[in-house]
């Protein structure tokens, strides 16, 4: 049988923590090269935090670099501090351009500092370029290290300039064509220069409409489009076309998995944060989720209103309490369905403005099955099972009706209408809606009580 | 200027539609080279759909296959319904094997039937191996098209053998090394070849460490390999090791997406789906909603029954009805706070089930902050702005607290429960968290007030 990833990594660190109890580097070094740098990163963030130095410099020279991009920003700031000089500069040397910015993004100042100092000339401008564009940019994602050919090399030239700067550069396979005022004019795949005669031209086999996004888009349309074309890497221009940098997939994959758990955090009412669950303190998880309970909160005493408003009628007829709960939490699930499955097609691009009366209306007709059922197997259960009595059954019965309608409507329209107006759909989409929702039926309820019981 | 995305699509499509009502075909053709096959594809879907068989028969012989494949699979049925056997043939030929796949296993058993009788007998034995794995596994998202190596052979015999079958493969950049008996025992970049001697034999450049994933493995955590590792490819393997396909990097994009929106749709009480939204018919969007709902709302008459058992000492003090819903809504976000985190967190890899008493923790400390500054805010208000009196104010508050904690432990508690017994976290994550928090709070609430106020 072949082990789980699983099996093999506790395999792999149970062996690694022996070999360092026992003092056996060399054995270490050996197996080190045998797994995997981004395994390599995690067993050693498992390791206890006085042996990361040593460890670390037993790692064989190749991959010492690649495992250190891997780690967590707390984990490369305490590396780093232990590092000579030398060291720091090593790593620097063989780390790709936008993993050093990424790293750098996340250090205090004097660890900063200390980088651009060690850091060569050109290093440093790369560093300073990337920084300056905001985050959450195409421009804070790329890097600038990639392969730019001329139209008018032949395929073999190509192959040599790969072969000669290919080695630093994050991919080889999607190789720029760009004039010598560095304006993008077309792009060629690692596999159209395999498959091409050596000595044909740059210019007549290369792509010309070439897809690129500006430094300044936003990286969730930037990473949708990897999605969307299938690409390997995308290249990033300044408003005058001039390519600048590219973009690879690992990165956009990482924003999407971020832009996913970003819009879960806001729809579950928590200010979206950018560190894994295990690595904030108690304190800074607590800032991330106080300011939305409270003002949630306060909202909500508002319904406590509507319900004193209705006291002297709840007095004469206290059992339509009872109900209260399960009215305004069905209603609620039924915003919240409609509300996040149209802030998810927003997010995914499958869903556009224009689309809104065609959304409201799909809603509508849902929303009537969706009242019409519930309110049925309700009113079976209050009648003949809870024995309440055939008006007060109706009247919750209608509720329900109106209240799922109300909530879907409400619930598909106000993220789009957000967006519109350049708000946050995924904040919309649950916790503000809810609160909507729950004084709507409140109202609803008494109303028709009023109206039906005569109270 | 540089156009954005948005606006490059609106003008090709007018484009097009203008080519196309003054039936210039010739210049359409032309068009449609120079456009990326992603867009070709939507905009084609954007046109009246009985102009369809038509535009498709326009596109360069090159693209079609390709376009195709991007659309989605009521426009597939449509167009192979309209194709003659030859047409059908030649864009089967064309596809990759995994999109004939994916497109399979839509179709109508008359459409399935059709493609089988035409495939070659060698496409039909790869599209029944693949389609016999389970959905969902890795064995149903790979293809059989890629580069097989020997260890035996120089650089130069590979990218003979890379340029002879390389056109057809779905991608050359990992290439696969394997004994006669399928096994697989290295892999190669195309990068290492290209910067490797040509009379360098493969079995000393390869990878021979190589991470792979069995047939039957989860589609989730195969698409998180990519995540961790910055794979471009991973190979599927058998029970025995032998290489029987692999994954390419734009699939694993398609399932950390489509797991993503899965999540977020059981968070909010929703079946899964895998149609947009747009595309799903009304009644199918209300299947995937009514189940969900009828079943809380009969849980959250639970609550009611807590409520009626109360009746008399809620008779006897009506204004504690009015803080209910304020009491139960922010005890729900606090819960599903923790429980969506934790959820995320589990989806990520970010958290194991060994972590659940450090989590239980956690949250058990950022639950008593929170339950204080709530209670706090809470007390005030009601105190001097509401003036309700000492002794409820009081009541409210240590509710309050008591069922802030308790929320917020049961929240993340549960999804890892879930999880180790093999349910689905997802589901455990808000709807049945706020329908059990919804019932303590209530309990905790009456119980307080019986003992505080005497009634």
């Amino acid at each position: 049988m072949v082990q789980t990833q699983d099996e093999l990594f506790e395999s792999q660190l149970e062996a690694v923590s022996d070999l360092l109890a026992s003092r056996r580097y060399l054995e270490l070094r050996e197996l080190f090269s045998d797994i995997n740098c981004a395994d390599t990163a995690q067993i050693l963030e498992e390791l206890p935090q006085e042996k990361l130095p040593l460890v670390f410099r037993i790692l064989p020279k190749e991959d010492a670099a690649e495992v250190f991009s891997y780690f967590d920003s707390d984990t490369q700031e305490h590396l780093i501090r232990a590092f000579s000089d030398q060291e720091l500069k090593e790593v620097l040397d063989e780390l790709y351009i936008d993993d050093t910015v990424d790293m750098i993004e996340e250090m205090p100042a004097s660890v900063v500092r200390r980088i651009l100092e060690i850091a060569p000339q050109e290093m440093r401008h790369s560093i300073n370029q990337i920084l300056h564009y905001p985050d959450d940019s195409a421009g804070s994602l790329m890097t600038t290290e990639f392969v730019r050919l001329k139209r008018d090399m032949t395929v073999e030239e190509a192959f040599v300039s790969i072969r000669r700067t290919g080695i630093d550069k994050e991919t080889i396979y999607t190789c720029y064509v760009t004039e010598n005022d560095r304006r993008l004019v077309g792009l060629v795949t690692a596999k159209t220069l395999l498959l091409s005669d050596s000595d044909a031209l740059i210019e007549d086999i290369m792509e010309d409409n070439v897809i690129s996004v500006s430094t300044h888009e936003d990286q969730e349309s930037t990473a949708q489009m990897f999605n969307k074309y299938d690409f390997l890497a995308l290249p990033v221009v300044d408003t005058e076309n001039r390519l600048v940098g590219i973009i690879t997939v690992d990165d956009a994959i990482d924003v999407i998995q971020e832009e996913a758990t970003e819009d879960i955090e806001k729809m579950a009412a928590i200010s979206p944060t950018d560190k894994p669950y295990l690595k904030m303190s108690v304190f800074k998880t607590f800032l991330s989720r106080i300011p939305w309970l409270t003002l949630l909160m306060l909202s909500a005493t508002f319904t406590g209103y509507i319900i004193t408003a209705y006291e002297q009628a709840l007095d004469k007829l206290v059992i339509l309490t009872a109900f209260i709960p399960m009215l305004m939490n069905t209603a609620g699930n039924s915003g919240s369905q409609a509300s996040v499955t149209v802030t998810r097609g927003l997010s995914l691009d499958e869903i556009e403005f224009r689309d809104l009366p065609r959304v409201i209306w799909k809603e509508f007709r849902i929303a009537i099955l969706c009242g019409i059922t519930l309110a049925l197997v309700n009113f079976l259960k209050l009648y003949f099972l809870d024995q309440v009595g055939f008006h007060i059954a109706l009247v919750i019965s209608l509720t329900l009706v109106v209240a799922v309608i109300a909530a879907k409507v409400i619930g598909c329209a106000l993220p789009m209408l957000a967006k519109k107006i350049g708000l946050d759909p995924a904040v919309m989409a649950s916790p503000f809606i809810t609160t909507i929702v729950d004084a709507l039926t409140l109202v609803v309820y008494f109303q028709i009580a009023s109206m039906m019981l005569g109270i």
